[in-house]
C-alpha cells in the first residue's frame, strides 16, 4: 500500500496555520522577520529577472479575491489573497491567502503554504526594509494608525530592523488599539494608546497608516503631517480605497514597489498618472536615491507585490526543512509511466481488492 | 489542543490523488463522467453569469504553467496546471494540475483538489458533451491520434455519451498505443492499433487528436478527412502548438470554448482572426445550430477552459461529501478575534508550554 502510494503520487510539501505558528516561534520572530527582510531586498536587488504583471482581481460587491503570480526564471510563485473588509462582522479574516511555490523547468508545485500570517509578517518586512532606505536617520517613535490585524507586525518589523520601540496607537475602533497594546507591551514595546490622530502623530519621525475600510477614507490630511517624516502607507490597497491626501502626496516624494500595480491600487490612484514616484528596486540597487534631507518628507505607497510572497514562500521553504519535521499531500498524479495516468484506476482498484 | 485548533485555523476540505482515485472507482468511471458532463453543459448554458478571461500563462523554454481563475458570482475558482511535453522524459506528467473552489462573499477557500486526473476526466467529458452536438447521427467508430495521458478518458468519455465502442488508435510511439489498448480491451472496448494516421481514420465517423508536442506538428491535413466526420482536436492548446493543416480548418466549420482564448491557443491560431467559428455556449444554449447536415465537417478546436474546471470542482465538492470521509487542511488561520491575528502566537505560545 505505501510502496503503491509512493510511486502513484509526487509530494508537495505543506505549511499549515499551525507549522508557521511553530515556525516563527521556533526560529523568534524577530530573527524570523530579519531573515525574511534580507531575503525581500536580496530578491529585490535582482528585479529584473521577475516576470512581473499586475495581480488578477475579481472584484464582487462585498470584496476582492486575487491571484499574484511571478517567477525568477527558475522558480515560480503564487499567492491567493482575499480582501473583504465586511468579514470581521462574522468573525472571519479580512485578509486571508495561501501560496504555491513551483519549479519552472518542470512545472511541478514545491510547496503549498497558509499565507494569512505569511502575508502579515512580509508585509511588515517590507515595510520595515523600505523605511531603512526612506526613514530619517535615528528615528526613535512610530505612530501606528490603523490597530488591525496588520499593526503588530508593523511594529516588530519596525524594531527589528529600525530599533523604533516608541509606538503611538490610534484607531477608529479604541478596542483596537487596546488589544494591539496589550499584545505589544508584554514584549517591552513602549506603547502609548492616542485619542486622535494627531495626537498620535506628536514627535514621531515615521508614520504608518494600515487601515482596512474599501473606501477612501482620508486619514492623513497634509496639515497634520510635517516636513521631515516618513509615510508608510499601506492601507490603501485596491481600486477605490485610500487613505492619503491627495495634497499630501503631492507635498511628498513618493516610492513604489510595482508602478503599474501602484497606479492602480495605492494612494497614487487619486493623482495624474504621470505623477513621478520612484520604484524601490532602484534604490534598493543604489541606482537611485532614497532619503537625502532631514527635512524631506517621503511615502512610501505599499500596496504588497508578488515578488515579496515569492521571497515569503523561498524563505519559509528553506528554513522549514531545518526547523519542522515536513508535512507533504498527495496533490500530484505520479504513475510510474507518465502516459499511463489512467493506469492508476486499475492499480487503485486492485489495490482495493486486495485490501 | 483540538478546540485551541479549531479556533485558530478554518479548515479547507482537501481531495488528494487517491481521494479522486477512491470518489471515481466508487460513482464508477462511466457515471463519474456522466455526472461531469451533466454539470459542464449545465454551466455553458449560463454561461453569461461567468467573468471570463485568458489565461495567465508563464512561458519558459520548457513549457508553460498557467493560472485559469473564473467565477459565477457566487463561487470563485481557478486551476494551476502546467504543460512540459520533456517531463516523460524524467518520468514525470507532461500535464499536472491542482485547483481551488472559494465562496465568492467571503473570500475562503472551500475546497483543494488534485486536478491531474480532473482535467483529464473534464476534458474528455468536455469533448464527448461538445460531439453530442457536433458528431454525425448514429456514430460507432473513433479514430484516436495521440494515445497518451489523455487517450482512455476520450475514449471513456466518447463511449458514455455517444456510445462509441469502436476505436482505432495510432500513435507514433506504438507503445503508447499498446499501453491504450490494454487499458481499454478490459473494459469490453473493441480496439486495433493502426500503423498510420491514415489506416486509423478508415471508417471513423469521429476523430480525436490528441498529441503532446509543443510545436506546429500537422497531424491531420485536409486530403486525409472526408466530408461529414466530426474531428475532436484537443492537442493544440497552447501558442506555437497545432494539429490540424491549415486547408482542413478552412473546409470545415469550427467550434471553440471561448474565441478569445482559443485564437492565441487553439488551432485556428494559424488562421486570420476573423476567421468565423461558433462558440459551444451558443449550441448548448440553443441559439446556434451544431451540425445539420450529414456531410458537414465539423471541428471542435478545443483547448480546455476555466469554467469546466469549475465545473469540475463543484461537481466533486458536492460528490465528495456522499463517498467520502472528508479531509480538512489547516490552510487559513482563523483567530478568535479577527483583528487579532497576533494573538496566534501567543496562543500557540502557550500551548506548547502546556505540552
Amino acid at each position: 500500500m505505501q510502496s503503491s502510494k509512493q510511486t502513484a503520487v509526487s509530494q508537495v510539501a505543506f505549511l499549515s496555520v499551525q507549522d508557521v505558528l511553530d515556525l516563527v516561534s521556533r526560529v523568534g520572530i524577530e530573527s524570523f522577520i530579519k531573515g525574511l527582510a534580507n531575503t525581500i531586498e536580496d530578491d529585490f536587488k535582482r528585479w529584473a529577472q521577475f516576470d512581473k504583471s499586475p495581480r488578477f482581481a475579481a472584484h464582487s460587491p462585498e470584496g476582492v479575491i486575487e491571484l499574484m503570480p511571478t517567477s525568477d526564471g527558475q522558480r515560480f510563485s503564487f499567492k491567493y489573497v482575499n480582501g473583504h473588509p465586511k468579514n470581521t462582522l462574522l468573525g472571519l479574516q479580512t485578509v486571508t491567502a495561501f501560496g504555491v511555490l513551483a519549479d519552472v523547468d518542470s512545472g511541478y508545485p514545491v510547496l503549498l503554504s497558509e499565507m494569512t500570517l505569511l502575508t502579515a509578517l512580509r508585509t511588515g518586512a517590507t515595510s520595515a526594509l523600505m523605511a531603512t532606505y526612506l526613514a530619517p536617520a535615528n528615528s526613535t517613535c512610530m505612530a501606528l494608525i490603523g490597530n488591525g490585524a496588520q499593526s503588530e507586525f508593523q511594529a516588530f518589523a519596525f524594531r527589528t530592523l529600525l530599533g523604533i520601540n516608541t509606538l503611538r496607537l490610534y484607531d477608529v475602533d479604541t478596542n483596537a488599539s487596546k488589544k494591539c497594546q496589550a499584545n505589544l507591551i508584554q514584549y517591552g514595546f513602549d506603547v502609548t494608546i492616542c485619542t486622535s490622530p494627531e495626537q498620535a502623530l506628536v514627535g514621531a519621525d515615521i508614520i504608518t497608516t494600515c487601515t482596512a475600510d474599501k473606501r477612501n477614507a482620508t486619514i492623513l490630511t497634509t496639515d497634520m503631517v510635517k516636513d521631515g517624516v516618513h509615510v508608510n502607507a499601506i492601507g490603501g490597497d485596491c481600486p477605490g480605497k485610500a487613505e492619503i491626501d491627495k495634497a499630501l502626496l503631492l507635498r511628498a516624494d513618493v516610492f513604489v514597489e510595482y508602478e503599474e500595480q501602484t497606479r492602480i491600487e495605492g494612494d497614487i490612484q487619486q493623482l495624474a498618472a504621470d505623477f513621478p514616484v520612484i520604484e524601490m528596486h532602484n534604490v534598493i540597487a543604489g541606482h537611485t536615491a532614497g532619503r537625502t534631507t532631514q527635512t524631506q518628507l517621503t511615502i512610501f505607497d505599499g500596496v504588497g507585490f508578488a515578488t515579496e510572497d515569492f521571497s515569503a514562500l523561498c524563505y519559509v521553504h528553506k528554513l522549514m526543512k531545518q526547523y519542522l519535521s515536513v508535512k507533504e499531500l498527495e496533490l500530484i498524479a505520479r504513475p510510474d509511466e507518465p502516459r499511463n495516468l489512467f493506469g492508476l484506476f486499475k492499480a487503485h482498484n486492485q489495490t482495493c481488492k486486495v485490501a
